[in-house]
C-alpha cells in the first residue's frame, strides 16, 4: 500500500475527525490517491479534497480545478480564498469585488452539487489588521453562500496569541457558523494560537502530525491535541486512542522518512527523559516532581538516562510466545531488557520490525534453528559494470554440511547480495519462492557523520498472506541491509517450517536425511 | 578556545545581557571555565554562575556549593529554591518554614558579600495552582533577603499561556523587584509563555540559543528575541545585531553538534523556503505576501526551492545567474524546464539541493568546467573486512592529463569511496581540505521494489561559512552517493575558484601551466 493510504487509513483509526489529502486540480498524483483510498473504508474520519476558490473572471462550472475537486468524490471540501485587500489586489491582481464573487460563485457550485464545504480564508489575520472591514466580508459572503466551517488561517505564521485570541472572539461572536483556526508556525507560536483560538470558540485546528508543512511546519497535532484534550478539556480524539499519539508521531515520521524530533513535546524521545542526579532522585520519589504528566496517558516512555526499567511487561509478552514459563523475574527476561537498550544504543529499532526481535528472543533463549550458514560474501561495485547492472556479489552458503556458492549481479551492491543468497538459499528452501520483499528503506542516523554515518535499515517481506519487518543497523549500508534480510529470511523459514525437499540435495555429499 | 568560551564570547557580541554559564558546586570542568572566561573581558553581558539554596538544617557559610560560587567571583548569581509546597515536603523532606529560611540564609549570605542576586523560583506556576500564598510567600522573602531578580519558572514546562498571563501580572502588581520568566518547552509554549510574560511585565527572559536544554528544552531566545524585538518593539539585543541571530544559531549548533533544525521560526534553513507554483508567484510580486518577515532581518535568507511546480520564472532567475542574457522565451530555458522536469520523475528534488541544478544549468549552457575527470572507481565489500574498515575503494582522478590512482578504506562503500576520492583529488585541490559533508540523507522511492529499489541520496557540505546541498538518484546506492559527491565537490571547486598550487603537481607528466 502506498505511504499516504497507510497514513490516512492510521489517521482514520486514531479518531481525527477530518483527512484533508490533497489537492486534485494541482497534482494528477493526488487524483491517483482518491481513487485508491476508496478500497479503504474509512470509519472515523470524513476525507476532504482541497482547492481555491474559481480563477477571476471565469465561471466556477468553467474552472479545471473545480471539476477535478468534484471528480475524485470525498463527501467534503476544503475551498481557500482571500481575505487580504493586499493579496486581492497585488497578488491576484483583480478587484476586491471580484474576489468576493469568486468567494460566493465557487462555495455556491459546491454547495449545489451536495459538499460539506470548509472556507479556508487566507491569510485572515493579516487581513484583518490591514482591513477588518473586508476582511470580515469575506466571511460574510463564505457563510451566505452556504460554507459549513469559516476557518481563520495564518498562513504566513506571524500572528501572535493575543491577536489571536482578539480577531477569534469577534468571528465567533458575528458568524453562526462554527470557526477553525490554520495555524503556521513562523514565530513559533502555532500551537499556541491554535489551542489560544479553540478556547475562544473555535471548534476546528487544521494541523499536521509532527507538524510537518511548509516553511516553519503548521500546527503540531502531536503538541495541539494532548494539551487541549489532557489539560483544557476540550475532547479531540476518543480517549482510549490518545495513548496511541506517540505511537502515530513515529509512525508517520518513519513513513515521510524525517528524523524523528527528540525533543518533540509529549510524543519525542527525550520528552520524558531524565538525567542529573537531583532530578532523577526527585522522579524516583515522584514522577509528578519532574513531568507535566503522565508519560504513558500519551504512549511515551519515561527514560532515567541511568538506570532503566520499564516497558518489561511488554518485552515479557513477547518472550513468552516463544517459552511460556518464563516470567517478569527471570534472568532471560533481566538480559533480554539490557540487550534491548543496547540495541536501542546502538540505533536499532524494534516498532515495525518485531521479527527481529522475536528472532532476537529466540536466540537469547537458545531455541533458535540455524537453517543455514552464511560461509562467505563478497561484492564489487564498479562504475560503468555493466549495461544492466551495476554491481556483483558471490556468496557461499552452508545447509547441514552441504556447501553452495552463488554469484548474482543487481541493481546497487544491496540487490547483488540479495539475489545471490536467495538463489543459494533456494537449492535449499525452494519455498523461498513464495516469500518476497515488499519495502526497503534507509534511515542515516547520525546525518552529521556523513558518509561515515550509521544507517537503520528496514525491510518488510510478505508470503502472500503476512507481512513482516525487520531491522539492521551498522556503519555499513550493506551490513545493514544484509542483517535485515537474513532476519526477513529466517523468520520466514520458521513460519514456513517444511524440511526442504531431499533429492534435490547433490547426493554426493553425503548429506541426506541429516538434521 | 574551548566550545563553551567560544559561545559565551559570541553572545556577549550578540549582546545579550546575562551569561548564566555553569553550577560551579556540581561541576568541576565549570570551575575551570569560569576561570578561563576572566581573559576574555566581556563588553555587554554579566556573567551568572548558579546554584540553589543551601541544604536544609545547615548554615549558608558552611555549604559547599555556595562557597564554590562565591569562589569563581562573578559579578551575578543565580539561586534556585523551592516555591511548590510539594516539593518541599515531599522531594526536598523539610518543612515550610525551613525552605523559607533556606531561602533568605542564601539570599542574604550572598548580598552580604556583593553578589547581584537572581531568585529563581522553581515550579513557580505549579506552585502557584497548588497554595498560591506559599509561592508568594517563597518570593516575598527573597525580595526581603535583597534579591535583585524573581525568576518565575515553569520547570515543568507544561504551564499555558493564560496561566502565565495571570499569574505574571499578580507577581509584577505585588513586587516592586523586577520579575522573570524561565520556561521549558513539555507543552510546546515555551515561546509562547516567556513572550506572554513580557507583556505582562516581566523584564527578563531566561531560555538558550536553538531552545536547547533537557527534556524537549528551554524557551528558544532564537525565537523569542525577534518576537519580543520586532513585533513588539521590546528591546532585547542591540537593533544593529539583529541581522547575526541566524548566524549565531548555527554557530552555536555547530560547536553543540546538533544538526540544525531547519525548519526552527527565523533562523531555520527553511524558514524563508517557498515551493509550490502559486507561492513563488506571490513572493516574486511581493515577498510580504508569504513571509512574516523579510528574512534578511534576521540575517537568513529566501530560498526559492526548484522543483517542477516552482515555474517557468523560478528556473530563469537561476539560469539568469549564469547567463544574464537569457530570457523566459529563449530555447535553454525551455530545455532546462524539460529536463527538470525528466529528472524530477526520474527520482530527482532539487529542494534543497539547489547546488545540483546550479551545476545542471552550468552544463546545459556550456558554462562548467572540468575540474577533474574520473578514470575509474572500484569498491569492495566483504565480510569482516578489517577490525575497523569494512569496505575498500580504488579510484583514478585525472587533472590536466596528470592522473592519480589513490585507495582508501571505510565505513561501508560510499564512506570508502568519499575518502578516496578526496585524497586524489586533493592532491590538485588543497583548499579541499575545507570542504566537509555535514548531512548525508538517503531516501528509497520506491520502496516496493526492495533491494533493487530506486535511492535519492542528498548531500549537504559546508566550507565554514557557507552551506550547500546536491543530489544523486539511482538503483545503486553508491551511484546517487557518488552523483551528489562529485556535484558536491564541484561546487565547491567553482567558489573556490583559486588555481591549485602547481609545485605540487608531479612535472614529469609535463602538465605544469596548462588549464
Amino acid at each position: 500500500m502506498n505511504d499516504k493510504l497507510k497514513i490516512a487509513q492510521r489517521l482514520d483509526e486514531f479518531g481525527v475527525d477530518y483527512i484533508e489529502a490533497g489537492n486534485p486540480g494541482s497534482n494528477p498524483k493526488d487524483l491517483e490517491f482518491f481513487r485508491d483510498i476508496r478500497s479503504l473504508k474509512l470509519r472515523n474520519a470524513k476525507l476532504i479534497a482541497f482547492g481555491s476558490t474559481r480563477k477571476p473572471e471565469r465561471k466556477a462550472g468553467e474552472d479545471r480545478n473545480l471539476q477535478a475537486l468534484l471528480k475524485v468524490d470525498t463527501p467534503a471540501v476544503a475551498i481557500f480564498g482571500k481575505s487580504w485587500d493586499f493579496h486581492v489586489t497585488d497578488i491576484l491582481k483583480t478587484t476586491l469585488e471580484e474576489n468576493l464573487n469568486m468567494i460566493r460563485d465557487t462555495l455556491s457550485y459546491l454547495k449545489e452539487r451536495g459538499k460539506e464545504v470548509v472556507f479556508d480564508a487566507e491569510h485572515f489575520f493579516d487581513g484583518y489588521r490591514a482591513d477588518p472591514d473586508y476582511a470580515m466580508q469575506c466571511l460574510r459572503v463564505a457563510e451566505e453562500a452556504g460554507a459549513d466551517w469559516l476557518v481563520l488561517c495564518d498562513t504566513n505564521g506571524g500572528a501572535l496569541p493575543w491577536d489571536v485570541e482578539n480577531i477569534v472572539k469577534e468571528a465567533v461572536r458575528q458568524f453562526t457558523v462554527p470557526i477553525g483556526i490554520h495555524c503556521h508556525n513562523d514565530g513559533g507560536m502555532a500551537v499556541a494560537n491554535s489551542v489560544v483560538a479553540v478556547l475562544n470558540g473555535a471548534l476546528q485546528v487544521q494541523g499536521t502530525v509532527n507538524g510537518y508543512g511548509e516553511r516553519c511546519g503548521n500546527a503540531n497535532l502531536c503538541t495541539v491535541i494532548p494539551n487541549l484534550q489532557l489539560k483544557c478539556g476540550f475532547p479531540c480524539i476518543p480517549d482510549e486512542q490518545m495513548e496511541n499519539l506517540s505511537a502515530v508521531s513515529r509512525y508517520v515520521s518513519e513513513l515521510a522518512n524525517q528524523v524523528p524530533d527528540e525533543r518533540e513535546p509529549y510524543v519525542g524521545r527525550c520528552a520524558f527523559a531524565h538525567k542529573g542526579g537531583m532530578h532523577i532522585d526527585a522522579i524516583l520519589k515522584d514522577p509528578l516532581s519532574f513531568e507535566h504528566i503522565s508519560p504513558h496517558t500519551v504512549g511515551n516512555e519515561r527514560r532515567i538516562l541511568m538506570s532503566e526499567v520499564s516497558g518489561r511487561s511488554t518485552i515479557l509478552k513477547r518472550i513468552q510466545e516463544v517459552t511460556p514459563w518464563v516470567c517478569k523475574e527471570s534472568k532471560e527476561t533481566q538480559y533480554l531488557m539490557e540487550e534491548l537498550k543496547r540495541l536501542e544504543q546502538e540505533g536499532y529499532q524494534f516498532e515495525g520490525a518485531e521479527s527481529s526481535f522475536d528472532l532476537l528472543v529466540r536466540r537469547a533463549l537458545g531455541k533458535d534453528i540455524k537453517f543455514f550458514y552464511v560461509k562467505d560474501f563478497r561484492v564489487l561495485c564498479e562504475e560503468h559494470w555493466q549495461d544492466d547492472y551495476s554491481a556483483s556479489a558471490i556468496i557461499k552458503v552452508r545447509v547441514d554440511g552441504v556447501e553452495e556458492v552463488m554469484a548474482a549481479e543487481g541493481d546497487g551492491p544491496v540487490n547483488a547480495l540479495d539475489k545471490a543468497l536467495r538463489k543459494a538459499l533456494k537449492v535449499f528452501y525452494p519455498q523461498l519462492d513464495r516469500m518476497r520483499l515488499t519495502d526497503y528503506k534507509v534511515r542515516v542516523l547520525d546525518t552529521g557523520k556523513a558518509t561515515a554515518a550509521k544507517v537503520r535499515v528496514h525491510i518488510e517481506s510478505t508470503d502472500g498472506e503476512k507481512v513482516w519487518g525487520t531491522v539492521g543497523v551498522s556503519n555499513n549500508i550493506i551490513e545493514a541491509s544484509w542483517a535485515a534480510l537474513i532476519d526477513s529470511i529466517e523468520y520466514f523459514l520458521y513460519q514456513h517450517h517444511e524440511r526442504r525437499p531431499l533429492q534435490e540435495i547433490p547426493a554426493a555429499e553425503g548429506e541426506i536425511g541429516r538434521g
